[in-house]
């Protein structure tokens, strides 16, 4: 990927520059079919025109209209005006008429109309050629809901309630998204009693994983804005760097805070009134911080249960090493595989890793090597021929080990690596996934892991400004 | 195609029984992928709840609620519940709230939840459990538009305004559906004038087939409607056949009546005020008649333009037979191949067909051999040795005429009987379809076809049973 427009995008998303989190939500965009292109776009828009949709702002430039790509949405703007073409030939008049006599109405309609085109666009999925060659519901769905978290927070770079217009669009649009799960249903036998004898039916009820899932994640969202919303008046202020040397105020705070800021330049600079913040709200900042930590938690655990319980992509297995060993390479295979006791933390230390990069990498191998050696398993079963049952079941045997101490050590890995991003297996799982249901909520759980996630470092920031001004006196 | 359901939606759809008519709207509906267990449904159900939409309106039957089929839109119902147990859940707190506080959000919020419920199972094609296993946008419309249309005019069986209610869900529904055309554009270069100079640049606009004919299709959809709409205050009235004996008017074109109407028992009979009609509401009647007629004409050339437009499915293209001659058998074949002078007309006198299916079946042989003919030239320049290049000429050169005979001896039937049926390869086209433009074109213009069709047939039985009370005085 290409890091420039990669770094690029976590400051437009205001991203703490951990590269995990920021990778995160890139990965799952960039690699998604077809996708880069669209995100790219809705990534830097959302740095330009922010006051509008992910779903319709790309459409809103122009630059998009230059090329053909039937991956973009370049379409608010045209279509606009071809509605309007259709209108005049005849389209919608009943609409346009009750337009002009109802006040109430034109509400309605307005409302109506941006559904619409908000629907149109996921059914068409995202190919506005209309020629059926766009991605599948799932995927439109899962990139609507990346782009509009990105359109909405990707400006927010401080702790500062959100802008009530883009509070109203975050509000309705997800709503309109979340929408699609009401819709889905599991059937189940149920005891229905008809004049006295119970006879069984079977009823439809929301599928266990939304309706288990999806209200837990309306609840963090409602909760991390509020804290964003808490931050009415607070003791504390920001400063662009970029405005450093016009700044009049004379904070002290203020050369060890750009001193520690070195390294995240694009973010603005908390500042703490000379004595450092009030006990009271010091506690209060602490306990926000705390709160927004166990919401981060939460939404990745959530995150993750729906990414392991999505299907492995036939892609992905096509493209799995012929061996485990050979996935997982040698150095690592015989740590594996010859000691009788296998401790993953041991292994993890003497293969030293300097870099989150780095861990990625192993954890992408070790995955795999799981994979494969779990397949073995599952096919030792198939094969019938009874000279060669022995060896099969030792074969079977070791594989089922090895599956397993790689299963922990990944694990491991990613316990000491908790902003760890997304395995290659993550991103196909988002990339070829069908089931709408399970692309609405990775999605969800992801942007709200990344909003969690950023809330968390702000707090943090300030924290630290706090310290250091109390140090200095 | 099981007969007698067969039969069953020509009388729910009001057909004449003319099987063509009849047909058309069956086959295309129960040979779409996976629809036919709904379109099934949709007929039976536009016959008991016909006040609501054929989206939601199987859902109101809780008969669909026993089976688990992800084809039915059993939802509504369970859905409703469902979406109280999220609401109740934190789901959608802010629009309840509104709800409760101020009126026009109401009629809002029930608009756009109605928007969205379509909107929604439209994306899940048809696939309650979300797991993505339904059918495409494509399909997934097109079986919308025809099930909307059953459920608003399955009831109309005769020359009467339509009920208001329907009339506005047909409207709302319909724009509802419509409005994904507005988001289908395609690119074209257009020139620009930047301060002074001209660029060229890529414009988006809508695509030419769409902006063409929906307007069309629009205008005939609403003067079809205008049609039935003049039928307020009509000299002629309906009796049902079933309460025959209970009837006291003593109409004298009764007797007459019943007996040219043994063949369309289901419809209800058109009865005249002795002495017939008045001159001008017989003359207004003609008028209509032929104002019906030419608008069934343009719905079925749009419709039929658009099916050749449609992609030929590669599952019909490998389900035809290894040669032209097999396909089309040797009788046809020789007559078709030898004569220097080919005359498709003499050919199809000599076939005496004797019935519409028959013609359907011959149609369907001609087209499979057009196509393997076509197939042939195609393929033929795609090879390049030298040497077979002349007896491969000769080859292609055979095979062109050949599929040219079989293309004017398809066009020659399809005059001969105006009213034939879907064949096999439209039907495979439409159900393998993913382009949603012409989904939507296809669908619309072939309801309105049917509706058309419905309303000439209508008119004509008023007419007859006005000659034949002039005959009896």
């Amino acid at each position: 990927m290409d890091n420039l427009s990669n770094s690029d995008k976590h400051h437009g998303l205001g991203y703490h520059p951990s590269p995990s989190s920021g990778d995160r939500l890139d990965r799952s965009i960039t690699e998604t079919t077809g996708y880069s292109t669209l995100s790219g776009d809705s990534f830097r828009n959302c740095r330009t025109n922010s006051e509008t949709s992910s779903f319709s702002e790309p459409a809103d430039d122009n630059s998009c209209s230059d090329e053909p790509s039937p991956l973009r949405w370049p379409i608010t703007k045209p279509v606009t005006s071809h509605h309007d073409d259709f209108t005049s030939l005849g389209m919608k008049q009943d609409i346009k008429v009750v337009d002009e006599t109802n006040n109430d109405e034109v509400v309605i309609n307005s409302e109506l109309e941006m559904m619409k085109e908000r629907f149109s666009k996921l059914l068409l999925g995202e190919d506005m050629s209309g020629s059926g060659k766009g991605v599948c519901t799932a995927v439109a769905i899962s990139n609507a809901i990346t782009n509009l978290y990105a359109t909405v927070f990707g400006h927010n770079l401080r702790l500062e309630p959100l802008p009530p217009e883009k509070k109203s669009m975050w509000r309705r649009e997800m709503d309109c998204l979340l929408s699609v799960c009401d819709y889905i249903v599991e059937f189940s036998p149920c005891q229905n009693h008809q004049d006295g004898k119970s006879v069984e039916v079977m009823t439809s009820r929301p599928r266990s994983d939304i309706s288990i899932n999806l209200p837990a994640l309306q609840k963090l969202d409602a909760m991390l804005l509020d804290i964003l919303e808490s931050f009415q008046e607070a003791e504390f202020w920001y400063v662009d760097q970029g405005n450093l040397p016009l700044i009049t105020n004379p904070s002290g705070s203020f050369q060890s805070v750009i001193h520690q800021k070195k390294d995240k330049w694009w973010l603005p600079v908390p500042c703490v009134p000379p004595g450092g913040l009030s006990e009271h709200s010091r506690k209060q900042l602490q306990h926000k911080h705390d709160c927004a930590n166990q919401m981060h938690k939460a939404a990745m655990a959530i995150n993750s249960s729906i990414l392991t319980e999505m299907e492995v992509s036939e892609i992905y297995i096509a493209a799995l090493p012929k061996s485990g060993r050979a996935g997982l390479g040698d150095a690592i295979y015989r740590c594996i595989c010859t000691s009788n006791e296998f401790s993953p933390d041991y292994l993890l230390d003497c293969l030293n890793i300097t870099s989150e990069h780095e861990a990625l990498e192993i954890a992408n191998r070790v995955e795999a090597s799981m994979h494969i050696w779990r397949r073995k398993v599952g096919m030792g079963h198939s094969k019938s021929s009874w000279e060669m049952v022995k060896d099969l079941m030792d074969d079977v045997d070791k594989s089922h080990i090895l599956a397993g101490r790689a299963e922990t050590l990944l694990l491991c890995l990613k316990q000491r690596y908790p902003e760890l991003s997304q395995t290659t297996l993550d991103t196909y799982k988002i990339q070829y996934n069908k089931d709408v249901g399970q692309s609405i909520l990775e999605s969800y759980s992801r942007v709200l892991e990344g909003l969690a996630f950023n809330i968390v470092a702000w707090i943090e920031d300030v924290l630290d400004a706090d310290k250091s001004m109390k140090h200095q006196d």
